[in-house]
């Protein structure tokens, strides 16, 4: 049974600190927006699906703590908080997707005053909460469908649990499979900077006892000429409505690779993903992180003072590279522009 | 001015420990063939061309401290420190290379006694120290004919001085057309797992004030997609008569990144890394590292305990991703079969 990554516990956020793994299983006990903030920031929370639902629980901390009585204050504050949060992260879509869906629960109880409202806030909480859940299963089993026995899978970046309220969506798919009992073994890229792979998938797959191997991303490319691979599988960050994909930076590297290799190379992310109102990669913001996690990432400097870094976190995989984006509404295949669903605005 | 990375000192080999750079500048003083071996394997000296100088001096140590006084005890004391220098790293052919010139050069010379032996050791060696000095510089300036002015260069591992005995060979090119006032610009691949490019390119180029920003491996085909580069320069450790080279983990994955966005990608290295024998990419051996350069190498774990990891030290990038392999005697043209000089036999 995967782990649970993040919960509302009484009050407080309870979430895993994935920067501390796979070394330490430390919970942190989050109970006010500044500590959330920089938690999203530096990624103590990640994974899209993850962070939409931290979001979702620090306005939920909002609207417990705020000491408003009027409707119209109280939703200012509110408003206030999810564009503090909104702000944390530019490329995962479905941030915004989950603080606009709490905003709108909130704003269709203002009538019935603050007390209302705050049911309101905490059952759509539970609600994007649930539906993470539930939305992960259904898309693993049909990640899993497409996995053949036994499989060869080269993944990048953590897409599991760690990723999700629980399960996961690429890795998910894996632990399906797994689950069936298909003989499937991993490929891990590690990942940089942040080692989400070396650290989170190796330590998930492990406790899964599902057979991996780590490797540089550098490397992905070479085993793909070398062994067998039966696909590729990843998650993303936000979907464009062409398919264009924007994910953890290596991605598009290795769609290349695997392009190149007659790999099948699959997206798997929930619905809340695609972002109706980027028509193309073109138009997705790709968020840069800071030159330290990359020079100063491993508890010693690893270029000279002064080196200029270019550090973006994601890259955008063009859709011709994309066998198939799975869903929990299914596996859709090109042409993406008809074949994927609606995208962010459901909510089953 | 570039630095010397390895020379020879009244009597024993004083190089940079490479493994210490950026950090700190220390030159080592090896008096002994343990301590050169250990060298070698640990990457305190490493660039294919580099190694090769360091085993001709090792062979020169242990000539100089040998008690034999009989031709046949000496040469056979020689041959057995070659083979253990031969050893240490099996892909880069330019050792292989330096020991058989040395015993070439000892063998001729048997008929005259020790001391004649001797004699004719350290003038091959010499000749090799020599010899790899003239031939960076020539192929720099072949190399360096490619690189237009304004460039956007991509480059994997280190092949600046540090690689060599001065100058270098991919990155000396960049040194000479920098020299030329050709304005370049050079993104970096960090080069994992043991960061050549953080460590090592960095830092020369920042020596020789030529504008550089560091890079993730996984970034560079994002780089390609979103800027103009005009062209990739990496070395290499063992080329096939066929042009198929060996370099690096992660030049394969970049050359096919240069295809797919039509960049041109080339290979500087001395004839002495052709290897004759090896008809093909599948005929040169690939050393496999230790899993704790990936998992442990920068003093924090980064994979859980008891995590499999494949660590080839090099991949092979098949010819027909080349666009020009650069040596010593020009700039040679696929077929390489045909254009590629008969390679490490020759000895200027």
């Amino acid at each position: 049974m995967p782990v649970t990554t993040i919960a509302w516990d009484d009050g407080m956020i309870r979430m895993i600190d994935q920067t501390r793994l796979p070394g330490q299983l430390i919970y942190l006990e989050i109970r006010d927006i500044p500590t959330l903030a920089e938690a999203i920031r530096s990624l103590r929370v990640r994974g899209a699906p993850a962070i939409g639902v931290a979001a979702a629980f620090g306005l939920l901390l909002a609207a417990e703590q705020s000491t408003a009585t009027r409707p119209e204050a109280f939703f200012d504050e509110l408003q206030e908080t999810a564009e503090l949060l909104r702000n944390t992260r530019p490329t995962a879509v479905n941030l915004g997707w989950a603080l606009d869906h709490m905003l709108e629960s909130v704003r269709a109880a203002r009538a019935q005053g603050v007390t209302a409202m705050r049911t309101a806030l905490r059952q759509k909480a539970m609600a994007l909460y649930k539906n993470d859940q539930t939305v992960n299963r259904k898309l693993a089993e049909y990640g899993a469908s497409l996995i053949p026995d036994p499989a060869e899978i080269i993944t990048h970046c953590n897409t599991g649990a760690l990723a999700t309220v629980d399960y996961g969506t690429a890795l998910g798919a894996v632990f399906t499979a797994h689950a069936q009992g298909k003989k499937v073994h991993v490929w891990v890229d590690e990942t940089r900077p942040l080692l989400q792979g070396a650290r989170l998938n190796m330590w998930e797959l492990q406790h899964e006892g599902i057979p991996a191997t780590l490797i540089c991303d550098n490397t992905a490319a070479f085993v793909m000429a070398r062994r067998e691979i039966s696909l590729c599988i990843v998650g993303a960050d936000r979907i464009a409505a062409n398919g264009d994909t924007a994910n953890k930076i290596g991605t598009y590297a290795l769609a290349l690779a695997a392009k190149h290799h007659g790999v099948p190379f699959y997206i798997a992310a929930p619905c809340s993903t695609i972002d109706p109102a980027a028509a193309s990669g073109e138009d997705i913001p790709v968020e840069e992180r800071g030159a330290d996690e990359i020079v100063n990432g491993f508890g010693r400097r690893t270029a000279p003072e002064g080196a200029r870094v270019y550090a973006p976190a994601f890259d955008i995989t063009p859709n011709e590279l994309i066998t198939a984006i799975i869903t929990e509404k299914g596996v859709h295949t090109p042409p993406f522009t008809s074949s994927l669903p609606s995208g962010q605005k459901t909510l089953d």
